[in-house]
C-alpha cells in the first residue's frame, strides 16, 4: 500500500500554478496586497491541479496518538498516563482541539497507533494500534523497519477513510507524552543540524531536564548508527530506518496521513513540531507530497522552525503555540479557506468596472 | 453624543482579569501553551467585565469610505474614483472583504462618510456623508472640527446600530484612495515619530512617488501647526484638533467606530494602518477604548506597526496583507473566537480526570 501511495503522487501543476497567478492579478485588489495568503492559493492550485482549486472544507482533523519508551528517561515532567487520559478528553469534547475544531468546523478523529494500554471502544477512535509504546529510542531502534511501515499505512488509511467520508481538506495533530524527543530526533537527523539546535522544552521543563533530553537526543542518533548533526540527512532509501530508529508511532502515522492526503490531491495542513518531524520523514519519501502541505503554525520548539525551513514552508499561525492536538493547524483553517475562496468569488477588474492602476 | 459615550466607557476589569487568568491555568492543557490566544481570551474577560467573555460571534464588518483632498497631490497612482468603483464592488459582494466576510460569517456595511460623488442609495449603504472628500491636508485642516466631530459620531451610531442588531463583534474596514497618507500623518502626530519612519509604499508606489508622499505628509504636519517627529504626541484637548488636521473623514469615523464598541462593551477588532490611525485617535480621547480593541493583522505598511506599538497591541495575523477593507481584521476573527470558545468549552484538569503536571 505504501508503494501504491507513493507512486500515485503527483508533484505540483505548474499550468494551473500560473492561471492561478495570472488570475490573481485580475482580481480587484492592489497586486500582491493579500501577501502570503495569494502564494497560499496559488500553492493549492498546484496541488489540485485546477484553478481555481476546490474549496478547502470541510475539514478533518485527525489526532495520532501514541506513547514512547524513551519517557522512562524522564524527558518530560507529565506521567505516561496523560497520553491516554488525554485521549478520553478528546472523545468526550473537552479537549483544546475539540473547541478549535468546532470554531472552524471540523471533524475530529482519534487514532490510536500505539498507547501503552489498551483503550475501550468509542465512535470517533480508530484502533490502528501497533505496540504498546514505542521502545527506549535512546538505547536503540524504537520500531522495526515493519512497525514504521505499518504505522505510515495507518496514517494513509485514515486519510483516505477521511477523504472518501468528504473531507477536503485534512489536519494533522498529535498526542503523545514525551513525543518531543522523537521530533527532536527525526528533525536533527533530516535536517542534519546540531541536537541541541533542535530540542525544545516541549510543554514545559526545567534547564536540568532540557540538558538531559539534548544528551538523550544525541545518544538515539548515536546509538541508532545515524547521522550527527555534522552529518548530512539520510538518503531516501535510509529514510524508513531512520523514522523507525528515532520516531514514534505517532510520527510515521503522520508521514503516512500527508502522503495519503497528497495521493488524493486533498491539502493537507500541518500542525506543529510533530507534524514537523513527520512530514520531514513523508519528503524524504517523496518530496513531491509537500506539494500538497500548507505550514498551519510555528510552534514555540525550536526543531519547528528548523523543520519548516528545510521543507521550505512558512506558517500561517505564529502565536507562540506549543500545545500540540492539531490546535494550530486548526486555527489557519479559515485561512486557507480565506485564501481559496478569494479565488472563487472575488470580482476582476473587468467584470466590477474598476479602473487598474497605471502600470 | 460623543461625550455621553466617553462618559460610559469603562476600562478593563480587573477582577474578571484576575478570574480569567486562573481559569486558563485550570483547563487541560500546559500553562501558557496557547500563547497569545490566552492573552486574548484575557483580554476580552476585562474588556467585558466577564469570566468567560461572551462569544465575540456574530461579527459585523462597517468600511468607512471617503475621499481625500490630498488626492490631487499625486500620493497614489490610482484614480479618484477607484473608491466610487470599490463601493459598487463591496456592495456587489465582489471584494475580497466580501469574501473573507463569508468566510467567517460576518456581515458588511459600506459606511459613506465622504465619498466625493453622491452613491445611488443600496441596502447595506448607510449614508452619513460629511463632505464630498476631505480638503488638502497639505494645505491646512483637512477637516473642520465640527466635520471630525460629526464624523466620530457618525462611528459611534454604527457602532450602536449594529450591536442593537446583534453584533456581538465589530471589525473595522475602510476604503478611501490616498487614505495611507493622512493615516502617516496622523500616526506621525500621535505618536510623535517622524515622517519618513511610518510612510509606507500604500497600494504600490515608486520611489519618486514615496519621497513626494513623505515630504507631503511633513508639509502637512508644519501647515496645520502640530508637533513634528522630534516633539511629543499631542495631549487629549488638542486630539480633536489634530484629527481634524490631518486626518480622513473614515479615520475619524473609525475613532467613533471603536469608542461606540467599547461603550457597549463589544470588542473591536482592527484592522491595518487606517483603523491604527484611527485607534491612535480613540485612544487619545480616551485610553480605555483601547482595552476593548484587538489587532486583527500588522500591515505591511511601516506606520502601522508603530502605531501598534505605541496602543501595546501585539497583531494576530502577520501576512505581510496591504489591502485594507477590513480583511486583516475578518482572518483574525476566527482566532478571538477560538480563544474565547476555549474559557467555553474546555475541560478543567479536575473534570476530565486528567492529572496536572508536578509543579
Amino acid at each position: 500500500m505504501l508503494a501504491e501511495t507513493l507512486a500515485a503522487i503527483r508533484p505540483a501543476d505548474r499550468r494551473a500554478i500560473a492561471d492561478a497567478r495570472a488570475h490573481q492579478d485580475r482580481l480587484t485588489k492592489p497586486r500582491g496586497s493579500l501577501g502570503v495568503l495569494e502564494e497560499i492559493a496559488v500553492r493549492l492550485a498546484g496541488a489540485s491541479g485546477a484553478c481555481p482549486p476546490p474549496m478547502p472544507f470541510p475539514a478533518a482533523l485527525a489526532i495520532f496518538t501514541a506513547d514512547h519508551g524513551v519517557h522512562a528517561r524522564g524527558v518530560s515532567p507529565w506521567p505516561q498516563e496523560v497520553t491516554v487520559q488525554m485521549v478520553a478528553n478528546f472523545l468526550a469534547g473537552g479537549a483544546v482541539a475539540n473547541a478549535f475544531a468546532a470554531q472552524v468546523g471540523a471533524s475530529v478523529t482519534v487514532v490510536d497507533v500505539g498507547v501503552a494500554t489498551d483503550l475501550p471502544d468509542a465512535p470517533n477512535l480508530v484502533n490502528r494500534k501497533i505496540g504498546y509504546g514505542t521502545a527506549d529510542l535512546s538505547k536503540g531502534p524504537a520500531m522495526t523497519v515493519d512497525q514504521a511501515v505499518r504505522a505510515l499505512e495507518a496514517g494513509i488509511t485514515v486519510a483516505r477513510d477521511l477523504v472518501d467520508s468528504g473531507a477536503r481538506c485534512l489536519i494533522t495533530g498529535d498526542m503523545g507524552i514525551a513525543n518531543t524527543t522523537a521530533s527532536a530526533a527525526l528533525i536533527s537527523v533530516f535536517t542534519g543540524r546540531d541536537a541541541a539546535e533542535v530540542t525544545g522544552r516541549g510543554t514545559g521543563i526545567d534547564d536540568e531536564t532540557y540538558e538531559r533530553k539534548v544528551e538523550i537526543v544525541r545518544e538515539a542518533i548515536l546509538a541508532n548508527g545515524l547521522t550527527d548533526g555534522s552529518g548530512s540527512p539520510p538518503q531516501p532509501s535510509e529514510a524508513l530506518r531512520a523514522l523507525a530508529a528515532v520516531g514514534g508511532f505517532e510520527h510515521a502515522a503522520i508521514a503516512g496521513f500527508i502522503l495519503g492526503g497528497a495521493a488524493a490531491r486533498v491539502p493537507v495542513i500541518l500542525d506543529g513540531v510533530i507534524a514537523g518531524a513527520g512530514a520531514l520523514a513523508a519528503a524524504a519519501l517523496d518530496p513531491g507530497a509537500i506539494d500538497h502541505c500548507v505550514a498551519g503554525h510555528r510552534s514555540a520548539e525550536p526543531g519547528h522552525a528548523a523543520a519548516l525551513d528545510h521543507l521550505g514552508l512558512r506558517p500561517l499561525v505564529d502565536l507562540e503555540l506549543r500545545l500540540g492536538e492539531g490546535t494550530g493547524a486548526l486555527l489557519a483553517h479559515p485561512m486557507v479557506c480565506a485564501a481559496v475562496r478569494v479565488m472563487h468569488d472575488v470580482a476582476t477588474f473587468d467584470s466590477a468596472g474598476v479602473t487598474e492602476k497605471p502600470v
